[in-house]
């Protein structure tokens, strides 16, 4: 049966991809070792600099953002490291098996999914490590299964405070190019991101940005490794090349994602995800839902995840949303799997799409028989209007 | 500056054109001399038959609707012949104006906009013309100035009622595809229709579906034409192909989109715009704010036309909204300037599009300080959520 | 059954759209009545008067090339006037039975089809026409049904030779930006152009580009028109806007084509075209064939009619290359059809497509069983090989 | 500049992406934990059986092709272990070096790069090593750098005489889908694929293909794996998911590229490719040149890698004809850059194209001032003339 009318892709990502994207990456694939597709690495590998406001290297892969995850730990670390990771949900321990699976040794700090990463304990955990062992403390810096942001610039101050030479490595993911972010600032050695989230770009993109120590450390880590190697990259990308087959035409929709953020300009991208997301909180405010993350300090920009009350199945409802109102929402994942739902609000995304996609969620609470009260659209509505001066902003900008 | 997210084309037409027509003309033109093209054209040539509901031939022009008007009225009439119009707005008015520099004398049924066609009048007025002066009637059967739907069914009835032999001459330009229309059935002569609105087209194709009477009068029409010439046509489609160079691409376009109304089916295309119509009048209502068209037997399914409250300007109004909120509503045209806008609800839409568009209609009259109450989208939304069995419906067909 | 690989679209038109171009118009439909609209109708009209290399204006019509046709005649004229053809081959035929059509009483100066225009004769029928009953000097510059193409200057100096006032209206479907034309240089009053063949556009727009006399005499014309009227087009034009349904992704193609031509420059793509028709004919020689266009002099440079030997089907022929080799040549139209096959080397093209279409046309004789001798894409090749600075030229060109 | 017409993509892959592919992919990304993306990915699975004709499980990376050389090795070997490679040319020692950065112990049979692989070294290399140290033979079935193919079945046949139990791993990158292969029939037990070449999409998915010895291997393999780990992605894929986000929109092409090579037959595919091959050896031969390849067994279907004459520069040659004629034509690696250029004949390709790339080379090396004799392109013309037949057989196949 056609489901009429487009597709709300209201998963935290991929996010809906804009035409200028899609059309951008239709185009014939280019021979990778002409000066023509030089030109184009240059320019790509530069302008990824301006998104992770850093001045080292990125590298950037022909594949998807797990990917990503594993080029930092096997570029940096040797069999056997201990790394300290933070519990803040799924994709964590997810990176944290990843670690396993390679040989590494990671602590995992606990955490109860609701709330950020505590930088406190990363400093005391950090301090107790006298000899060192730990090499590196890996963080993420939005948790996609449960829109909680950590302070990146907190646990850089906590590993300062302990006096701890670790690594710093970032996941951003979910929050690159949607919540503000700065490698060079923040003293990240290794950000993780990937292309299908506020890069508007479909998958198969990721990323590493990189510190002079976390490349200092690469050249005596021992883990194996050939794909994922930035010492492999390092010479080619020199004059915009690869070592081996890019994928040219993610990297044309690249370029242009580029262009596209700064034409919006990078902070009033991040005040827009922000906006957004206050205004979803307020629908579930006044839902009488609950938002899984419970410190507001920690509220994500990209995704707001809504615990269902007791014995209503989340995914029961999803699958109402996408059969009635063909929209896609995520899914709880792992322990809280059926007992949330994920609204993502991240990308190309705009006031109306916004209010498409809660009015989806009130009508499907409706539809599913979950307990709430009605009105969460119109306190969306009645926060995006009083916070709308962007529309004047941007004329009186563009005269 | 540019605009995050999708641009909401809330004009009652051109409509939002699906990603899956868009691609199917985003392909090499091909020899519209090949067997490839004929195969194309009879597809789309039989094609359109079922869309129109007329056992008789339907044309194809690779021009946009206006040119349609032209070919009703230039194959079928001759120099000085009477037609009778029906002011049903400002289409119905350009159609007039078009008749009058093509040498026809067209008598104008007044009426007040507001309301659809009244059969009675027509009826009448036939009944005084007993020399059959009159050669033709013309009634457009969703005007798309107001959103007054006429029914055909009546105009035909009241024809036969007069005994009177006129052509009868119907515009579907915003109606086709979104409203029950049929040709057969209803005893019309000239359907008038075109891609931008219910087939879900850029504009560029206009359709003449045609009535054996009509063909046997434009044996002897006397108007001079050729670029819309029957006549010409007529061979050549017979195999699929046109005398002169067709819109080619625009075709390609054409057969997917007829593909996509039956995988639909018409009595669900038609269903759905009649919802979302009644969706969006209950948010006017809410709003307190007027729908322009006042009789319920006319209000129709491809647009509303709200009335602005005296003393607010409504292009002000669509100017904050399209500034604010990136989507684009219709304008008050002629002698409604300024006094009405238009909300296109029409062609490859669903529950979500209308929500984010009646959002972004209830915060621009916040913004544009025009009296109203909130509330109008929860309204729309309650409507939606309790005739949404849809969804279910759907999923029961499937299995 | 798939046949691999890229279709070769050689016909004189439509031709092979590029794929920025296809890319360009594959976007969403946007308000005919925004601001942003206003900006591309203002960008397409200011750009086709560089590509017309005229000072009036240029009306563009959401219509194939034969409305242009006809557009040209029902602005500028009344019924039963005489407007002078000249029967260059099928089109000029084709127009002069529209002129009929639309009640005019066209003369045709008799041609032979093999050679392109005699002004002499032009001169010779104004001269003797001493009360100017002739009001319109209709010429086809490329006739795209034998590649014959007139020299519209010459055109012009026999009309002022003559002192005649007739108005001259020049057909440049088929060398519209692939041959030198200069509206305003030459006197042109009306010409007539499509966007099919070297604008590099899906057929579907069509233009007329205006002198002041050419406006000035639209004032008195009688012919009945509105779809075609200057008259409609020129207060909406003034700030971009068209007084119709405008035929949108088209114009947004439109725009990319026209910064396509002059990316490469005008004269360079003038020079291309007739560098290729000279390969082409120098071919045609080495597979002892003749061309179909007598005249040196009137060589096209955007195709070439070749004369099959006596006995043998071009039609045969040309479906022996398109189920072979997936290529579409043009037929021969009227009374050459089957006589004569046609290459079309117009458009978006280069060395390595015409090479390419040479090879499909020479191994297409040897399958076709066509009397001819090999060495034909040899001797086109020693012509592109000899002549192929360009790449240079355009190499220390962009340094 | 501009350079106008197609550009030829004649390197040895990445291919020329047919429009239909392109468009497939060009659509929204969907959620990859849908049910449209479960029966999406369950058609890609299943498909890619039936290209690698194999029963074992096919994985899919988002990665491009090297990705799924370290695949091979990471999922099957331990620390250590001895494999066999051969050295066909640079691919084969690029995948090597893989193998010694991963901390296995490549052997490598040494080969001069001018023949394919030959399996008696094969043979007696593995008779000695009676104690069983190596654990994989690494072949590459199609050597990217020197057009020299290898025989599968023979290398199956020398291990089998050697009654040695060593995993058979195969690369076919640039032959999957363009020259015949067949994991189960000759016994292979990795084959590695890539979607850029006979696959017809851009770079961004490579592939494993796995019998039951290799899976059973994989669960005692030692190396650390996690992105690439075949375990994590059997659960998943047996319901058409993955393990973390897949590349949706290359699948999307994936699954158009499967439809479209069953259309035209694998063994059409095959023998499509062989006749250019064949045809593209009898232009170098009448130029006078060398094919790099010197064993005409071992010639490729892909690719046709030619010996410039002493003392002239391939890469000159090949930036000449990339300016001059709008093509890319592959380079010379490592040991023998700047003494070869390379010709890709794969993927979506037809004569016509082969007919421009010859010619394009052809018209280069007269250029370049490269000895040569002329005449190449009319061999070639030759050959495909007289091996036509496939366009009438195609006609009544499909009557």
């Amino acid at each position: 049966m056609r489901m009429p009318g487009r597709h709300f892709l209201q998963i935290p990502g991929p996010t809906n991809v804009p035409d200028r994207i899609l059309r951008a990456m239709d185009m014939p694939t280019m021979d990778h070792r002409s000066p023509a597709f030089g030109a184009l690495g240059l320019r790509v590998l530069a302008g990824m600099k301006t998104i992770f406001k850093c001045s080292g290297p990125v590298f950037i892969y022909p594949a998807s953002g797990t990917g990503a995850w594993e080029a930092a730990l096997v570029n940096t670390l040797s069999p056997g490291d201990a790394v300290l990771m933070y519990e803040t949900g799924h994709f964590a321990t997810l990176w944290r098996g990843l670690a396993l699976r390679l040989g590494l040794e990671p602590e995992f700090l606990q955490g109860d999914w609701r709330t950020g990463v505590h930088p406190g304990a990363i400093e005391e955990r950090l301090r107790e490590d006298r000899e060192h062992r730990i090499k590196a403390v890996c963080v993420v810096h939005n948790e996609t299964s449960t829109g909680c942001t950590a302070s990146i610039a907190e646990v850089r101050a906590a590993i300062d405070a302990a006096g701890h030479p670790a690594l710093l490595m970032v996941d951003t993911i979910s929050s690159l190019a949607s919540i503000d972010f700065r490698q060079d600032e923040w003293g990240v050695d290794v950000t993780v991101g990937g292309s299908q989230k506020g890069l508007m770009l479909p998958p198969g993109l990721s990323f590493n940005a990189v510190s002079a120590k976390a490349l200092a450390a690469s050249r005596t880590a021992r883990l194996p490794r050939s794909f994922w190697s930035w010492e492999e990259m390092l010479p080619a990308n020199e004059k915009g090349f690869f070592p081996y087959t890019p994928a040219t035409n993610l990297l044309y929709g690249l370029a242009e994602a580029i262009d596209m953020l700064h034409e919006e300009g990078l902070d009033a991208v991040f005040a827009r995800h922000a906006r957004h997301a206050e205004a979803t909180r307020r629908a579930v405010a006044a839902w009488g839902l609950d938002v899984f993350c419970r410190e507001p300090r920690n509220h994500s920009g990209s995704l707001t995840a809504v615990l269902m009350p007791e014995g209503h199945s989340a995914d029961r409802f999803r699958r109402i949303v996408a059969e009635t109102f063909n929209m896609s929402l995520g899914n709880g994942l792992s322990k809280i799997a059926d007992r949330v739902f994920r609204i993502g609000h991240l990308g190309d995304f705009n006031d109306l799409m916004l209010a498409g996609t809660l009015s989806g969620v009130e009508m499907g609470l409706a539809l599913a028989g979950v307990p709430h009260r009605r009105g969460g659209v119109q306190a969306a509505l009645d926060h995006l209007a009083a916070t709308a001066g962007a529309g004047d902003a941007r004329k009186e900008a563009a005269e």
